[in-house]
């Protein structure tokens, strides 16, 4: 068994110098085809091998062989896409060669019953007797946007994923660069990787790689089942005293519990276990597949707020009431602001002094609207009551977008403190070219003022536990 | 004081015949000059009086008057837009001309305090003493679907909002057309209405005209307090018998209650009375503004079920247990195929058999995934044990969209059971015209699964009150 140390060091299958893609090479839809263009696509400027017995000549520019043995350099890591009864061959033979690392995409393993089972234990019996490490079956792999290393074969039609602090972990196919608008949003991610049946590999060594992957700010894990507990909440600690992890645990009901049974052919284990394990470590459960892609960017750009003491500024009063509950039901406390600065916003407009603000009545007197909401907020945020700070803005036309993105730029040298925005608005094209505007200058958008807010809360939460950690 | 038949007749607010604008007529800029654009843009065809006494000549192709004395026609309603201390003056003048119906945009009455409290007074006594009705002050007002009547005087984008079940109503101006894209999300609108300060017509009022209207098939209602509990009691037990009604009300916690107090001059009332009037008349309460907006489309399109047993069938397990969670604690059981559908369903693949449904595997493999996958939703949809689905389709990239939307022109024949769809995917654009081409054929979409399977659980509840009126 390999040491904890060893275990966790995932390099050769994020930043492999040279990999042999073994699948169908069939123009545009074999999957081995797939994968190869997927990697030209993001850049990845390693070695490529592609490796099929059907196939001569080129592939995307890249020369084809029968067999990785025919291959005279060393190769570093191996992608499998291939029928189950063929996999273990030909991991068999990757070790040999002194590949150190392989993604198994192949579906049809233990996760299928039957003849996969074996196929699958052949695999671990590989990994035991010659070292070689897997990660899957049964998974699209991972993603490094350092690199533009991607497993993934099916068809991607995202050009450039934004390279930034966030990790995706997931136990889950779909789970991944295909299941979100990723380009279209600015989500600025780190890694993804699917950990698929974990034959090898498991979530414990990945969190172990990631606490340590210096490109990674936080990470957001789908987690099913553990494969070892004991692993899992050492991995975790290690993650949760360098930066924060964020666990979407389904399987709350019985009948969820079952359903995970199912699909992949372990237990879910324990729901009460899981909870008091995350508690434990420090980590924080998210709910939902919304908050599992929204709420890890408020650490991707910025700083953790000192406090839990949240200011809430709306266009309308209405809507600040929601986040008002929403704040308190994330452990936010409803910020007071200090006299002199209530006194200055009421000199603004006299009825802005408390928080929540409502800034709506004073945008619509307004002859400079941009310049009265950039200086409450900025009051606001400066406020030393203030921890942290949802602001909503309007995008209601797509002419509003340029002023609002440099309202925001000159807010950026005005405040340090951490703010979430929220959009809305009735032109879906402004919202989303405001949201990549604001994303890509470091400022964490949201279309719906909860997620805003629980984002804010789940970063206070994390600041807290940091704090616990370092007393 | 009107008889409760009388009040609730809001005929002259929703279809009025004529109506009077009084406010700035200056060009683009102007509230009154909005009012008017807007009217026209959403094709309103009624008589338009604009009034101001500092314009002279048209007004985008309607004469201008001084006064409302001025014009020799009957009007019908009239639309307010000036400063406060003019407004009971105009208002007067209204009810004397014989206006029925008055919607009073302006700010800065009995919320603002001081004089505001004064001239909102004034306008109760001349509702009072001459029998005219109000909406308002300090709302949007109101928007119907049906003829294009809009109060709204700020820029709207939107060209065409689409007609169809769902009323919307409100006591915060944002909750209204400008707050969410609905042009391009296709939601199907019946009648917006934002009540503001409720000087004359309440939630009552509207809840009892709503009641009536057979252009809406569900109410969606923000609502931070009630005017009278008694007659909103009434009302909304009209409602509840006729026609689902859903209620986002925040001021859960203590800081939400003192912030609806702020910002409305009212008190938000004790919540645990308001949690269990809503429950005791049969509506439904809604927890977020994300919910607010997208649940209530399942009932504008779908019947209701008649069980709360769900199918939920997704391209991948991990996401498929995340629906779990929520069905179950959204009050859904998670069905069991019968003995015949199971057979059938492994008979197209084995690992097929059970619920929830994860089609990834045989979509994978497929030839003609789109017909594959048509026959399974199918069969899931058609087994006796099954009340309603949750369906999770790829909107990966814009050339699926074409062969989806088709799919589900098929399904459309074979099914009669409600259906939520998720949509999910890479490219936004895709995700957007999916949605917009299915909503358009009467297919709820979401881009959640939670929201999805929240909206079948919510149509669940609402059947099984209605049984329960009914034995």
């Amino acid at each position: 068994m390999k040491s904890q140390r060893d275990r966790s060091d995932l390099r050769a299958f994020f930043e492999p110098a040279s990999v042999a893609v073994f699948g169908s090479l069939r123009e545009v839809f074999g999957l081995g085809y797939g994968v190869i263009r997927n990697m030209l696509q993001f850049g990845y400027s390693g070695k490529i091998y592609p490796v099929s017995p059907y196939q001569n000549g080129d592939v995307l520019g890249f020369k084809a062989y029968s067999t990785v043995n025919d291959v005279t350099d060393p190769i570093e890591a191996a992608i499998v896409i291939t029928p189950p009864p063929t996999v273990p061959g030909i991991v068999e033979q990757c070790a040999q060669k002194g590949v150190k690392a392989v993604i198994i995409v192949s579906e049809n393993f233990a996760e299928a019953g039957g003849e996969g089972v074996k196929y699958q234990q052949q695999l671990v019996d590989i990994v035991h007797r010659t070292g070689i490490r897997i990660i899957g079956p049964n998974t699209v792999g991972l993603f490094n946007a350092a690199n533009g290393f991607i497993t993934n074969p099916y068809l991607i039609v995202q050009k450039k994923i934004r390279k930034g602090g966030i990790a995706y972990c997931s136990q889950s196919g779909y789970v991944g660069t295909a299941a979100q608008p990723l380009e279209d949003r600015a989500i600025p991610v780190s890694k993804m990787c699917d950990i698929g049946n974990k034959c090898d590999v498991d979530e414990a060594d990945l969190l172990n790689y990631l606490a340590d992957d210096p490109e990674t700010k936080v990470v957001a894990m789908h987690l099913e089942n553990a494969k070892d507990g004991r692993r899992f909440i050492d991995a975790a600690r290690r993650v949760v005293v360098r930066k924060p992890l964020l666990i979407l645990r389904p399987g709350r009901s019985e009948e969820a519990a079952r359903a995970v049974a199912s699909h992949t052919a372990s237990l879910a284990g324990n729901e009460q276990v899981y909870d008091s394990a995350i508690k434990q470590v420090g980590a924080i459960r998210l709910d939902t597949w919304l908050d599992y892609w929204e709420v890890p960017k408020i650490f991707a750009y910025q700083r953790l707020p000192s406090g839990n003491r949240i200011a809430i500024l709306t266009l309308t009063g209405g809507v600040a009431v929601l986040g008002v509950d929403v704040a308190v039901s994330a452990g936010l406390a409803i910020a007071r602001f200090l006299p002199a600065t209530a006194d200055k916003l009421k000199r603004i407009y006299p009825r802005l002094s408390s928080n929540p603000v409502d800034l709506g009545p004073i945008l619509s007197v307004s002859d400079n609207p941009f310049a009265v909401e950039e200086e409450v907020i900025a009051l606001a945020l400066n406020d030393a009551n203030v921890d942290c700070a949802a602001v909503s803005i309007y995008a209601g036309f797509d002419d509003i977008v340029a002023p609002i993105v440099e309202m925001f730029d000159h807010l950026k040298e005005r405040i340090t403190k951490p703010m979430a925005l929220w959009i809305y608005g009735m032109k879906l094209s402004a919202m989303d070219e405001m949201s990549r505007q604001l994303e890509t200058r470091g400022l964490p958008t949201y279309f719906y003022l909860e997620t805003a807010v629980k984002a804010l809360g789940v970063a206070a939460a994390y600041a807290r536990i940091r704090a616990g950690l370092e007393e």
